[in-house]
């Protein structure tokens, strides 16, 4: 039995998309199980097949694979007797506005740590830093966006607050260091978080992390449960532009030692959640990968 | 009696250039002195004059002020009878050169520094760290040379060094974090040296230096000494760009804590050193404003 079309379309898109936030991928991602439902007779191995195609599209967007062996296993335990169609629409649908209201509950959580007007420091594009931003407008002073190059994603989100009404100023990422002392709290959101607490996320956010260290600064990053990382192997960090020129990575690694909070849509993730979800994860993961 | 119009001519390349460095540009400033030298009867008080228009015409760019005042002064000084014209030529070109020189005295005592081999991180396009990277090229592992953003002028740099046959690596700002632990050295130049030892360079030294402090690794600016800044006032930086989007800085401040030597054309430039260079220089220019 082949997948349908719709299906590995979706896949494809997944595979090529570079505008997606992480959290949009993974959402996007669950749309190819969709298809599935319509079909009579889909079986558990199909499921699974899809699942693991879906695990090796963006194997360094860990929320994808997560979500996606998350979804699967939820179906697999609802239909034990091997028959999988008629649970994969509504549970596909349950995780996907589970996904989309993480962002609401980590922006509430972050809320709960700003007593007083602050300025604030943040890189990149992060649509849950965006959400956090709006739900303290009243209590900004300041934004700095950094420019965030490669990629210069930090365009957008001051160009987002700004439409919302929030009062920012875009700076070259160099001046991190001069703009510290002005600064209260450095946010940034999170592309993953490894098991040991330390996060991947748009390259700069390591420099700002121990910059804001040295200066006194907190540092909070904001990540939906579903980055954690499965595995305890060194993430493989995907590097997405290339100008011909030297060495373009795309993304850093902040040691844990540098976090000051980590902020999930339960309020903190305390490094023993974070391992307990990582193993979460990777239990789904190989349930996914064995044969049925 | 007027000004000839090849002074003035100097006088407007000096104020438009955006290319050279600091010492190219005083060593520039110093031939709007030359035409002098052609007239019959150059008196002191258009010395002076002329003096003032150079130290107005660049003000933050403390080495073209200095080497002007210096120069003027030196003239005063040979004419005690208040006929300048004969000594002109001979003291700008004795002044020329000692200028284009320092930088390979620098890069001597900076090559003292390096008794095994190294990895260097630097920024911008100092022709003075060129010269001392160029000097100690058989104790060069790797270089990493950061574009700098705004004005990306890492990229001349690192053209400069793959000409000359010294290997290196073009990286984005803000990996300066995650590329410091393969870091041995700093290496910065220096716009201007501040009364208090701080130093006047590129956005992102301060950067980059508060980011080798938190790794323990060495930070050297070299700066000839005719960049002492002769004043106690704050700096009014020079911002060289705008793209109409936000703040765009185009230099900041090292504090002293974070610089571990500063090396000059005579070796390491100690705070009392820097302190009397200021007064000399401040000196110099009192006389120049000072009526005759």
């Amino acid at each position: 039995m082949r997948y349908p079309r719709r299906s590995l379309e979706v896949l494809r898109e997944v595979e090529r998309d570079r505008r997606l936030g992480a959290i949009g991928l993974a959402v996007k991602a669950l749309d190819a199980f969709k298809p599935l439902a319509e079909r009579e007779g889909t079986s558990v191995s199909l499921l699974k097949g899809l699942t693991k195609r879906l695990l090796k599209t963006r194997p360094t967007m860990i929320c994808v694979g997560n979500a996606s062996a998350e979804l699967c296993c939820r179906i697999m335990d609802k239909a034990k007797d091997g028959e999988v169609s008629e649970y994969i629409l509504r549970e596909a649908e349950r995780m996907q506005k589970r996904l989309v209201l993480a962002k609401a509950a980590i922006a509430d959580a972050f809320s709960q740590e700003v007593d007083r007007p602050i300025a604030v420091y943040t890189l990149s594009n992060s649509q849950t830093v965006l959400e956090c931003l709006k739900r303290i407008r009243d209590r900004l002073e300041q934004v700095f966006v950094a420019l965030s190059d490669p990629g210069h994603e930090g365009r957008d989100l001051s160009s987002e607050l700004s439409k919302t009404g929030v009062r920012n100023l875009l700076v070259p990422d160099m001046a991190v260091g001069s703009i510290m002392p002005k600064v209260d709290v450095v946010l940034l959101g999170a592309d993953a978080v490894l098991k040991d607490g330390s996060v991947v996320n748009k390259l700069g956010s390591n420099t700002a992390a121990k910059i804001a260290y040295l200066e006194g600064r907190r540092v909070y990053f904001v990540a939906e449960k579903v980055k954690v990382h499965p595995s305890d192997e060194e993430l493989r960090l995907e590097v997405r532009f290339s100008k011909g020129e030297g060495y373009v990575p795309f993304f850093d690694v902040t040691p844990y030692g540098y976090v000051q909070k980590l902020i999930c849509e339960d309020g903190e993730l305390e490094p023993y959640r974070v391992r307990a979800l990582a193993d979460k994860y990777a239990e789904l993961r190989r349930r996914v990968s064995s044969p049925i």
